[in-house]
């Protein structure tokens, strides 16, 4: 089997696995995450299948942002949401657990005890900017 | 004073306040968070200032993503990143605290401690198919 017929949201978009879905394009699908974060969360993925944000095609990639942002807004007036994460996770490491591009979008609310802000807050680490300078070094070698 | 004239990121774009760049074009900038949470911590933002994903508009949008996906790149081969994060915060409550629009990019390393993933599991919410039927309801009727 190919990656492809192997992969979970592509078998999703082909109906073939059961999903609530809750906007559809000609290039995108969004459907509710069945372990979601607050009332609302959901899942935006181009049907054309890509793993990562490293290898969407740009123009598949915007399509899918300009669906995400348009999707953002249907959420916020619907649900009463007061805000919203979008994250995308590329890679084992970044917590990417299907293999098949998507953007989370979370809408947020006043006592949603998500937390997020402490999570990240907690987790910043302290640096000097001659090591920051380092940094930037490196990246702005490659370009 | 107009927001614009008071916001920070329009400062650093026209040059009043330093920040360490790492990506440039003429629609979009890009620099280093001082209070990263992994090593290369970026912000994107759009030049032309918008508050957040709800206002931006989509032609600004799709320009910003195009650039934050070759940044993306940049930072992944550039820092020997094994994935990256992209994470929006729109509204206060999303935990935005600049109100200029800004992606972060995160990549993501064995041993960054970052424990996202962890704090996700912890966050998720045991949810019914038909309390999902009901949500899905309520966010197709606004479309």
């Amino acid at each position: 089997m190919t990656i492809k017929q192997q992969c979970i949201f592509c078998k999703i978009i082909k109906n073939e696995i059961p999903v609530i879905k809750v906007y559809e394009t000609s290039k995108n699908l969004a459907f509710l995450d069945i372990n979601p974060l607050t009332i609302g969360h959901s899942l935006i993925i181009p049907k054309k299948h890509a793993e990562n944000i490293f290898d969407i095609s740009p123009d598949d990639f915007k399509a899918l942002m300009i669906d995400a942002q348009k999707l953002a807004k249907i959420l916020k007036i619907s649900l009463k949401a007061q805000g919203i994460n979008l994250i995308n996770s590329s890679g084992e490491i970044a917590g990417q657990s299907v293999f098949h591009f998507h953007f989370h979008l979370i809408p947020r609310y006043k006592n949603d005890k998500l937390e997020f802000s402490d999570w990240w807050n907690k987790k910043t680490k302290k640096i000097n900017n001659q090591e920051l300078f380092k940094i930037a070094q490196k990246i702005t070698k490659n370009k």
